[in-house]
């Protein structure tokens, strides 16, 4: 990022070094940056964001939704709604987008340990919006998938390398190999400005580790024993391989990626 | 079970009620039942049980750790150790043993959610043993195996079907598909009492649902909407085609398993 006086704005520096994995956050914050520094004004550059993230968010849904049948349910990861954008979400925005069609949609929520944000956000997101949400914990998914209860798993996405490889909160990649074995498609839905074309593939994105406590005192007591050692990787890859397909605003792309998502950046 | 009167002693039909996963438990009060009926002494029967049970976990360890190379790191799931058994345990025998003969090893342990008895008991049990123990969350397995840290994993039984399918702590059919993924050995540690030969494959295990609140509420204070759907299978099934070999204190068994399990019992 260039120097500006905004880049000496705290605020700023401590949002620029918050969260390595995801790349949309630092495509705001320099969006941002670079308005301030020529003498815009910053909340209109943000109002301005909001309305396009609305309009993506939208636009995801209405691809995405293509994908899903009559009566399917879904497992997603995480959250990836509202909460975490200024509209419809990602993966959820395709469920929105369904239900509001008249889709009859069902929805698994992983838990998603150690911050819960799918037992906390995701099933909250979709019990408001009138879908049928049924939590588990992320050590169910293989056995509900067994029991032939998910025809279609929709995750979002913090960064995706040029070659579809997708950064995620800790274990989507769990999630895709299972779907694998279960020869159930694997879908992320994700806006452009996700895409990092800098990185050729997944190994270059950089992981977060995260704090023991939160796995070990993550509900307000201890639940394991003082001092143990404890790795917490807050982000995972999964492998282009993995992905049936990726969402986005732009529409779907599909292997091989590196042609494939070059070609919806450019449309 | 025969009638007896102990059959409608209300302690036995409670524990004969409390587990329908569980197959050695069943063993265990159908042998002091039966022991009861013969009038013989209840409590020299039970003190026989726990010197063969203690024989057993050493003898598990002992084929088990043939297995490890030195500088090896283990993943388990669940607890199986000396707070499940009488000593050792039987994956964790394993553990202990080669501990013991000096082998240098490591072990990660999935938290295994709801009950965490990964995070609460194995970590403790290992930690006590002055095992290297790191604790993760169950969703972060599938990093830690791509990141190469794992070179075996090594989990329980609840009950094991004659073709070698395993039933075991939810979570565990998740590992397995994980380990075959990155092409690391999986490996069943149990006795001999825990082979249901009257079950020709794992489908035919019954699998006990949990309460919704040890998923909502499972430290104490609500992690999810109020009324939230849940789905909450205490066990799951491993196919016997994901188990590379299955540790009992008569010795290894590998695939076929039909008639390498039958060799077992007999020898």
């Amino acid at each position: 990022m260039r120097h500006s006086p905004l880049n000496s704005n705290p605020l700023l520096i401590i949002s620029l070094t918050s969260r390595p994995t995801a790349v949309n956050l630092f495509w705001a914050l320099d969006r941002i940056s670079r308005t301030a520094e020529e003498n815009k004004v910053l909340l209109a550059e943000a109002l301005e964001i909001i309305a396009e993230d609305k309009a993506m968010c939208r636009a995801i849904g209405q691809h995405g939704m293509a994908l899903l049948n009559e009566n399917d349910t879904i497992l997603t990861h995480c959250n990836a709604g509202g909460l975490a954008t200024s509209d419809y979400g990602t993966a959820l925005a395709v469920m929105f987008s369904a239900h509001k069609a008249g889709k009859q949609i069902q929805v698994y929520a992983d838990e998603t340990r150690p911050l819960l944000q799918g037992a906390r956000l995701t099933t909250w997101e979709l019990m408001q919006a009138g879908i049928d949400v049924t939590l588990i914990c992320d050590n169910m998914a293989a056995q509900v998938m067994k029991e032939g209860k998910i025809q279609c798993v929709i995750v979002g996405a913090d960064r995706i390398a040029a070659n579809g490889d997708t950064a995620n909160k800790i274990g989507t990649y769990n999630v895709a190999i299972l779907a694998e074995a279960h020869g159930i498609p694997f879908y992320v839905a994700a806006p452009t400005s996700t895409l990092d074309f800098a990185l050729e593939t997944g190994a270059e994105i950089p992981i977060e580790q995260r704090a023991a406590e939160e796995v070990t005192k993550g509900f307000g007591k201890l639940t394991a024993p003082e001092g143990v050692k404890v790795y917490s990787p807050a982000f995972d890859v999964t492998p282009a391989a993995l992905v049936t397909a990726i969402i986005t605003e732009k529409g779907i792309a599909r292997a091989p990626y590196t042609e494939n998502l070059n070609a919806l950046r450019d449309s």
